[in-house]
């Protein structure tokens, strides 16, 4: 048999005990024949309680040192991680994301994989040992100075990990059972899905599914690696996510699952002169404060003014910056005023198979409407439909959704679907 | 202006306030013009914290493991200590061990520096930063491992770098002022040493002095490099520890201080046949064992027997191996019994001044005498005269002591005289 990722997030390395029940699990699949790598988070709340300690010290924190506290954090966990499965009997060595080989740019806080070279971690397991890597960290590539990878970065860290050395498959552990076709919070009859595609779960991470981080699923992808997302407080087997053609053969559902995402802001700029680079000097300086936009929707400008409004959507946290951006522009553009809403949420519709269904639009806003919920925005793309609904009717608008589509399994699943950590 | 090394203590950045204080002691240094390497030890009980999770995962934890995990310590004081700096306007720069060139065996818990190549710390230097360097820790020359230096680490680890970097001194902060002819908290009226030499503070090391470590002290006088001990939470001037011949310049004293240790328990073997080869083969046994004896005794035979007694002094920790040690040699040996007593301590006197002074020895030895206080055992150096005596006797023997050689001070010092840590 060939070698197997196994990734752990913080709650399931939360403390002693959990570490121990990691442990074992990890013995067993050793003990079953695989070559096993290990890539671990921080325990817990270590990462916030060493954030915490760096705004004592500092409001404003250099990059390169905060990069050095918090990789603290998976060093503690891996190496304890090491300890307790050498306690079963079995050899474990953990290694830094410096010692795995994994290699990034220079940029603090959010550095990029540029190449991973896990010469430490073969050895490890040519010699029988089983490796243990730190999530989230890895080495620049120019100033060999210590990264960390930011949002997603562990679930990353364990796709590029299996994709260099070629494993069978790359397995996420949580503490929720799989992908799910709507938040089992929200709704209580949601299907955990057995298989779904790169694609639709990009979308899904895409529209706020918080089970996996978007660019976790674009290096599984690129790679395609499979990656199996599963509970690591049960042994049950959770979702697959592989190929399209894999999926498909498995299973024809039009949609894949409801996600919705309450992390947004809408800022809209009314009566903008309809004129020809008007909106591109708009997009233009946002782009230049660093701002991701999402959705962006422009109105027909009406034919007596000429004057034409533009919406777009962006997390919440950028919202001042983006704010104090297009206020510098109100004499250069033009535009009558600035209003901001950040009470909305994103309700998405996500399927492959809605390419060859066209009535799905038609049946997503019908179902809507009958729940009362009012859209604000509309963005759409293959294999996915997104509205813009008032915060308060997210949960009415999912639940409606999920109904209209007969994604509603007759069991109620007894789960908790919670956000993963880094 | 030259190099400083300053080793700070993990009482000196025990939290937030801690590191702040200290951030400013060496941005001071900065401004005043010396090139500033500072090494720092985990803050407060990090290290205890760490090896209890490290208990609760295995009884037993991987050496290579429990060194990974103590480590992280460091890294986390270390890079809020940079950040602190940075907040105070100065550049700073924090490094591992292996970052800073500190090269080891691969003895996992208790490394020895056999290297150390700081470019990387020099490099720090060249572009105006200071740079914090983890104390306690290095990586193995052979495996790439971290490795850990066991006790006084991290005050090694100061005296290292200052060696390689050819520093002007090294600086040791704790929350003690310097080194003092007794601990102050048995007698309060000891005195400050404002210099001491390398040869008097080894043997006030060796015999329980806790200020400095063994190994510190040796580092220093092989390279010839001046420590300066002194308190973080004062301006004062401490203890310089330095060269013979520079301290006899400045003081003539013949006592440097008075040294106990509580830490010794005290083996007697009874009845040893006194032929050639027979106690060679019971201190063979106990070196096989790894154990470090301090004083040995052997009796005069009495005539009638031909039976002598061997007592020797070891630490505590190692009494039960001992002693299983020796109960294996019983019937080779033939020996009657063996007698294990660790309610002992050892109180000493150390002065280089004592070589001229044939009487100290007579004084000492009056002056326990006087204070009822009995002595158990007896060893000599050639600046130095240590005695066993009953535990309960060890502050009554420093006292009169201290005051027979009229080290006592006109003022009380208000001081609290605790330990290092690592």
């Amino acid at each position: 048999m060939g070698i197997v990722v196994q990734k752990y997030g913080g709650s399931s390395v939360a403390d002693a005990d959990g570490i121990k029940r990691v442990a074992q699990r990890i013995v067993d699949a050793k003990r079953a024949g695989h070559d096993v790598v290990v890539v671990v988070s921080a325990m817990g709340d270590t990462t916030d309680e060493l954030i915490d300690l760096a705004e004592q010290v500092s409001p404003l924190p250099a990059g390169r040192e905060l990069d050095m506290l918090l990789t603290a954090g998976e060093r503690i966990s891996m190496a304890l991680l090491a300890m307790a499965i050498g306690n079963l009997g079995q050899e474990a060595q953990s290694f830094t994301g410096s010692q795995a080989g994994v290699i990034t740019d220079s940029v603090h806080g959010k550095a990029k994989i540029i190449d991973v070279t896990p010469g430490r971690i073969e050895k490890a397991l040519a010699q029988g040992a089983v490796a243990i890597v730190a999530g989230f960290q890895g080495v620049s590539q120019d100033t060999k100075d210590i990264t960390t990878l930011g949002r997603g970065g562990s679930d990353t860290t364990a796709v590029a990990l299996a994709a260099a050395m070629d494993a069978d498959v790359c397995e996420i552990y949580s503490d929720v059972d799989g992908v799910f076709t709507a938040d089992p919070r929200i709704v209580p009859s949601a299907r955990k899905r057995d298989r779904i595609s790169y694609e639709e779960m990009l979308e899904m991470a895409a529209s706020g599914a918080k089970i996996l981080h978007l660019r976790c699923v674009e290096y599984a992808r690129r790679y395609q690696m499979p990656i199996h997302v599963r509970s690591s407080f049960s042994k049950r087997t959770g979702t697959w996510i592989a190929e399209d053609a894999e999926v498909e053969q498995m299973e024809q559902a039009i949609i894949a699952g409801v996600a919705h995402d309450r992390s947004e802001a809408k800022i809209t700029v009314v009566g903008v002169p309809d004129k020809v680079g008007e909106a591109a000097r708009i997009f233009e300086a946002l782009s230049e404060a660093g701002i991701n936009l999402d959705m962006i929707v422009q109105n027909v400008s009406a034919a007596a003014t000429n004057l034409t409004d533009i919406s777009f959507t962006l997390p919440r946290e950028d919202g001042q910056k983006a704010m104090a951006a297009l206020a510098q522009l109100k004499d250069e553009v033009g535009y009558d005023s600035l209003l901001y809403d950040d009470r909305i949420g994103k309700v998405s519709l996500v399927g492959a198979g809605m390419r060859s269904h066209p009535g799905v639009t038609a049946k997503f806003f019908a179902a809507l409407a009958n729940a009362g919920v009012n859209i604000e925005m509309i963005s759409t793309s293959e294999i996915r439909i997104s509205v813009i609904v008032d915060e308060s009717q997210v949960d009415d608008a999912v639940a409606a959704t999920h109904t209209a589509f007969d994604l509603d399994s007759d069991e109620v699943e007894a789960v908790v679907y919670g956000g993963t950590g880094r």
